[in-house]
């Protein structure tokens, strides 16, 4: 047995409360090694000299990637609280395993073991249920329709002038979003996440002056209540952008740092190095990245945290959106994102708190922090599959088995899963303009676990490379959207919401994946219900036999909506077939 | 190279914030598998397509256990964050490794590796000063010195008489404590740790009635407050233990729930599972253990946490004490003490927080609840090698590098490092009564990273099985104590004082373990000072010749305060020596 390949640590992905009662636990080792594992468990004060009263329980093997292989169990503890170890098998070797390392004999004493001491209810990761049925869309607004032109700012250009710069306006506002609320409830999404929308200075927005102002090319107030009504109206969820990494230039109290430098009661707002505090050429106090416009707010500021909690609370008391995402969430102190949970979750328990961080992101997923992170480790396995072609099929099978195992079974279920965003190109760009591969990235996102987020235009064929391009406006001249496109969009949300299995209320299950065809083809599964996906990522017809047995089964295909009768599967280039199978049918 | 023995994640014991301008990161590899390792780093934002602007840095092995070696690498970002990956040779391979996994060529790609995002000071974890500095006593307040008989609970036993019963009375208090300041003074400890003093029914008092009173048995609370004023007075520290985890069966609430039931206002104070609420033959409500005289305390509930957070700032606020000890610590939630640390510190910033957790503890110790643990993985290694022999001395080497890797180094340094508690057999019975056993524990202990306490007693030859054998009453009758050793410790903890090096100020180093003639050779080094030990844990005499070189020093034997000519020592059987180096003397 390859015993330093062997790893558990309880309290993250590897042990953790998945509610009240259920503890869930992982195991990784090195591919193929184990033949066998078991949970060996126990109440912690039932130990005895004589033995330990303890039970086993076999452990499945939940994924696979390129070195290790993941081990998983449930369990309940009938007093809530847990000592356990794990017994593996290899060819020819049994080995225990607990705490303090490998043993031939399963040792007596309790303090070899793991510990998970108790299952306290306040300390489980919770997040909101409906975010599980949520499909966003998420906006810029400045680029997604212009419905009040008199409230264009100067310099303002024709909507839908190619190649936007990085300082182009084109009056994107609140009232071109309402106008066109029909055409989101018509995709099918039921939820938008809005990047900022307080006054700035940019296009963008992520420059705040003023958090408790609308920046006023996009409406007011009143606009803006309107547009959370008809959102709700519409069983549309509303969450904003929250900038609290760095305010920008013209935010009130660095202008007053400016001005009053040393004197200025707001000089410990920021980090300051020296003064006199200058911006250029070189800014001599910490900032977003290196963009002297963003002067990085000090979150453990008593002041400065009263007043972004301050933030947390308007805009859910007077607006009643229903979640906030963190801009740079990973840079500001986890205990700001403390009691910003507990000010936002006490205001509106279900509200939806997402952090914008692109690495690995426990840490801030352990059930007192944020509900999710944008999963950027899908969208790159994703792309690196179906758009760039850098992953075979083996791979992404791989890839898809990291990200899973990476975080707790209720952390998945509400990533935020994006395939773009205003921060990368555009998805129909980086497949080199094959819309046959957007479809097949589609298709996955909106059959994978954790909520899917569409970046505005995807859905209708937007084209562009990276900010600016990925900016460009919402096209809406019907004859220049691929209608197509947004037709096959708009059947895959349909199916996801008819069919809660394709969804969160399905595992997701790996079922074959062949790198000489490209083929892959994977299983959402219930109780009661198996749907079956399959997907040829490759340019060439495929023949595929569903490793399924069909027999007494009347297995329908669901996307044409017709019943089969053999296993037997053709699937053109780029082609995929999903199939449902009830249990007992 | 072994790919799936390479272990690193940040945020924990692998990468963590020493400071607010160090990272501390950290790598597991197969033992022996590396022969070189460099940090690769940058700033996250220092990326460009031509390339990362990135550094390398040598990380030095810091240790090696049964499995794995540790690498080790100190780094001060210019911006306080920090992308980072290794790369690691071994003797036919260069790899490099990040967060997305193992590459030959170094990916341009920041994703690809591992992130440190912003060094925020309000996360890095910090603990007291002084007790780096401190050396504990615990005290078990029902058996160390009877001073006031007035106070003797119904049915108290004479002084000292054989083989206490698990429900014995002595009659010990505060005055007793306060007779004998002296004592404590002269052995030269500057911390007391109490086990609980409040009002309770047993004599342990683990099962609190009253958390606001003192137990009458002791005193009361001008004798308490005239017996931290001595303490104080003569540079000793206070520390309280606090049982929130479970109240006692006469606890207030808890009797107000089982006289009133369903209609009790308290009822949500408990976990009760059914009504009536009863206690026997098996309790209905969660409890410590399975024992039904101590309900386990709801501490989610507000009102339960408010009352136990007053408790907590009480006996800071009224009566100056200087540190809490956590009882059962790991089985209240997070939350709970994350509140509680915020109220401890805010009322006095340092303030120790001791909790009780006898196995890893890593989800408790990273800055957001409590600054120590009791260190019962060191207790283990020390007693297996010292006092059972069943570790060799290279066993031992290893299970101390495990220990001192598996959290950060300021973790290390405030460690509750105990050889034997209230909760284990004595330390003398251990060793088989083998004094010159007991007398290298001491050494040891003495002379490690950690803050190290002293079970009342075990100083002068105090022995005992578990509880109730290890809650003796203390001797006081010199002629019965065993002075020599007592001698012994007092030399011990006056060295450790009067060098600082051999306790938190020097670091630690292992120089030679040999498991056939059992001897360990360990260093405690600074810039300026190393001070070797050398300890036979063997009953035959042994020859060593040190190694390090003494060409141009002048070594001196610390214990016997000699200089020394030759690095040729003689230790008898379970000898040792201490010997200082000062660099350029």
């Amino acid at each position: 047995m390859f015993k330093e390949a062997i790893y558990h640590r309880p309290k993250d992905n590897f042990a953790y409360a998945f509610d009240r009662e259920t503890l869930h636990i992982r195991l990784k080792a090195k591919k193929g090694d184990l033949t066998k594992a078991y949970l060996i468990y126990g109440d912690p004060y039932q130990w005895t000299k004589e033995g330990w009263s303890n039970l086993t329980k076999p452990m499945t093997l939940e994924g696979t990637d390129d070195l290790f292989d993941y081990w998983f169990v449930k369990v309940k503890p009938e007093f809530r609280r847990l000592r356990y170890g794990f017994e593996l098998y290899s060819q020819n070797e049994r080995i225990v395993y607990g705490e303090r390392g490998f043993k031939e004999k399963d040792p007596r004493d309790t303090s070899f073991y793991f510990c998970f001491p108790f299952l306290n209810e306040v300390d489980i990761f919770k997040a909101p249920e409906w975010v599980k049925e949520t499909v966003w869309y998420q906006i810029f607004p400045e680029r997604f329709a212009n419905g009040d032109p008199k409230l264009n700012p100067k310099g303002t250009l024709p909507w839908g002038s190619r190649d936007p710069k990085a300082d182009s306006f084109f009056g994107g506002d609140f009232e071109g979003i309402i106008n066109n609320i029909d055409y989101l409830t018509d995709l099918g999404i039921n939820g938008i996440y809005f990047t900022p929308i307080f006054m700035a200075k940019s296009n963008h927005k992520y420059d705040t002056i003023d958090y408790f102002e609308i920046d006023s090319q996009f409406g007011d107030k009143e606009t803006f209540k309107r547009l959370i009504n008809i959102c709700h109206q519409n069983g549309i969820r509303v969450m904003l952008d929250a900038v609290f990494n760095h305010s920008g230039f013209y935010f009130e109290a660095f202008q007053d740092v400016l001005k009053n430098q040393e004197q200025s009661e707001y000089k410990d707002w920021f980090h300051l190095k020296e003064f006199p505090v200058q911006p250029l050429p070189e800014p001599n106090y910490d900032t977003f990245a290196f963009t002297h416009a963003m002067p990085k707010l000090n979150t453990e500021h008593p002041q400065v945290k009263e007043y972004l909690l301050q933030v947390g609370r308007y805009w859910i008391e007077e607006f009643n959106i229903d979640g906030w995402r963190l801009d740079v969430a990973n840079e500001v102190d986890h205990q700001f994102w403390r009691e910003f949970r507990q000010v936002v979750k006490t205001l509106k328990p279900d509200a939806y708190i997402l952090g914008e961080i692109w690495h690995d992101s426990m840490p801030w997923l352990l059930g007192d922090q944020f509900d999710a992170v944008m999963n950027y480790p899908f969208t790159e396995a994703s792309l690196d599959f179906f758009a760039k072609s850098e992953l075979n099929a083996e791979q992404f099978g791989q890839q898809l088995s990291k990200v899973l195992c990476s975080y707790p079974k209720h952390v998945n279920e509400v990533a935020f899963n994006l395939l773009g965003s205003h921060d990368t190109p555009r998805i129909l760009t980086i497949c080199s303009d094959n819309k046959e591969k957007l479809k097949l990235l589609f298709l996955f996102q909106l059959t994978f676990i954790g909520t899917p987020c569409i970046y505005y235009g995807d859905e209708i064929g937007l084209d562009g490379e990276n900010d600016p391009g990925c900016r460009k406006c919402m096209v809406w001249n019907e004859e220049e959207q691929d209608t197509e496109l947004f037709s096959f969009v708009k059947k895959m949300i349909a199916l996801r919401k008819e069919y809660p299995v394709l969804g969160n209320y399905g595992e997701f299950a790996l079922i074959e994946t062949n790198s000489e065809t490209n083929h892959f083809i994977y299983a959402k599964k219930s109780a009661t219900e198996t749907i079956l996906i399959a997907v040829n990522n490759s340019n060439k017809d495929i023949q595929l036999n569903l490793p399924y047995d069909f027999t007494e089964k009347k297995p329908i295909d669901l996307w044409d909506a017709k019943l089969i009768k053999s296993s037997k599967v053709e699937l053109e280039p780029f082609g995929f077939t999903i199939i449902q199978i009830v249990e007992n049918s």
